[in-house]
């Protein structure tokens, strides 16, 4: 399923009022920043979940069910409390405490289940045949995937008196985020293109792009736990291939570096998987040309803030 | 000497691609975060230095000279080695010697002298009188006040295509930044009112409006590092007295408290100082009227993050 600019625009009417229009900052000249990171929650995770919900209508008793102890279990849990409905959240049992804690505070019913997040997902998906509560999947969901590209759609008009775009960058895990803004902005005329990075040890849709369709790929390294999805969307591919997105590669260094600076010179709290765009520009993995106009999308800042100095 | 906008305006055109045009989030409805804790050198300071050192032309071989441990010191060496010319700082012993190092490292030649604050600042007096280095004050110079003045007429720029403002709350000093945001407001028809917030425990406005003219007040409290003039300059007093600039106090917990909010709720990070402005919203020292659209200048950013949750 090729992800369309029509679905998008369909999503921002819907979560309109719902999620934040996260600000821009010029970084340099020629260079935005789409601080997605101040978004509630604390990623663009918010935006397909609420889509996904408003776009059910009614939601059922049981309520929704998410699989994810991260960003997308958070967003979901958001979600749920904000429109008032019930959310269960499965995850592995390595779950961290403070996360388990967090996902309760905003009123989930959370389950601990199995040793991984594959685990946790089935189970979920179990349960869900079971109770009726309607799945919100992480990222390969049509209209997850659509609510995740209003990002793309506020990022160009946002722009646009700020002198355009040439070029966005879009951390992959999924590929949710990606197929989603691609789509955005496939509509435009002249419009940005999109250029996907992912972290060399979790090549998601690099591999997909590859080898011709979603392939599991081995997981690790810093972005993992936001980033490590085992492999590609169905949609993230289909779309990605259809509308030519580029991939690119970051190492672990870099990606710490980027975070390193985004606190340094911009006073910006980005977790890996926020800072893995940016990254890909400051370590020459996509080198723009001359007077290219680039915007970087810091999708999360979900982190310790004492490990950011 | 009461700031003019056409001197804010002639400011701005000066410090134009030196200092960041830093983004505006929407907190929520009717709420806007002027988040300038994400301007060069962490904080607003930079606007003022820049445009001290770019109105006086050509700068002595003695270069420019400031005393101050906290940003206006950071400010001054940064627009110095940006500029190209020498910065000298001047902190007292007292001064922490991270505070030191900073100042170091962005290549300004550090002299620690006396007690407190105002033996540096006479220190830095005595010493540019010697040597005629350029003098920049931390908020009693015109150029200075023009010079933070340049965020208020972004805001008001920036506010316009999100619905305009009634209300901009702007944290206190020695005055600087206020007098010169109230300066950028005054030429609007129709404009916002600014209204500055001060802690309980350096009340330095109040008590000049109070009095009739700025009077030495006690200094203490979690704002002091950044907010602890001892009186409120001459500039200061005249503009906030001529422009009917109100004052509002805010205690220190409603301080920490906006400022853990802040990252909570924003991940936004903020100094102390930073936060004072939404702590006068969030505790009820300042109570908008209904429909009544607000911003929050955060106006400085350098913290220990390990600090904020
Ligand atoms: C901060 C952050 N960035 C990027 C991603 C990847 O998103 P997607 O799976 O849609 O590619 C995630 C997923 O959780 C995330 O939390
Ligand atoms: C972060 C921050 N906010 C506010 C102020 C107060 O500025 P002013 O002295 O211009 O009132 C300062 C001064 O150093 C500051 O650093």
């Amino acid at each position: 399923m090729i992800m369309t600019r029509a679905e998008v625009e369909r999503a921002a009417s819907r979560i309109a009022g719902h999620v934040r229009r996260t600000p821009v900052a010029e970084a340099a000249p020629g260079l935005l920043l789409k601080l997605e990171s101040l978004q509630h929650s604390g990623s663009f995770k918010v935006r397909g979940a609420f889509n996904r919900v408003l776009a059910a209508g009614t939601v059922p008793e049981a309520g929704v069910i998410a699989a994810s102890g991260g960003n997308h279990g958070v967003a979901v849990a958001y979600a749920a409390r904000a429109l008032g409905v019930r959310a269960e959240i499965f995850v592995p049992e390595v779950c961290a405490p403070v996360k388990v804690a967090g996902l309760r505070a905003l009123g989930a019913h959370v389950t601990q289940t199995g040793a991984i997040f594959a685990d946790a997902y089935e189970a979920s998906a179990k349960r869900a045949a079971e109770t009726g509560a309607l799945e919100v999947h992480a990222y390969d969901q049509a209209d997850v995937v659509a609510g995740q590209g209003t990002l793309g759609l506020e990022l160009l008009e946002q722009a646009r008196p700020l002198g355009g775009l040439d070029t966005v960058l879009v951390a992959v895990g999924g590929g949710g985020l990606v197929a989603g803004v691609a789509a955005a902005l496939a509509g435009e005329e002249r419009g940005p293109r999109v250029v996907a990075v992912e972290p060399e040890r979790i090549p998601t849709l690099h591999e997909a792009l590859a080898r011709g369709g979603p392939v599991p790929v081995e997981v690790g390294g810093v972005g993992a736990d936001a980033l490590g999805a085992t492999r590609a969307g169905r949609i993230a591919f289909d779309t990605a291939r259809a509308l030519g997105v580029e991939v690119v590669l970051v190492g672990e260094e870099a990606i710490v570096e980027a975070r390193r600076a985004l606190w340094r010179d911009h006073r910006v709290a980005a977790e890996h998987a926020g800072a893995a765009a940016l990254a890909a520009l400051r370590a020459g993995a996509y080198v723009p040309g001359p007077g290219e106009r680039v915007a970087v999308v810091v999708c999360g800042g979900n982190t310790d803030p004492s490990t950011l100095a």
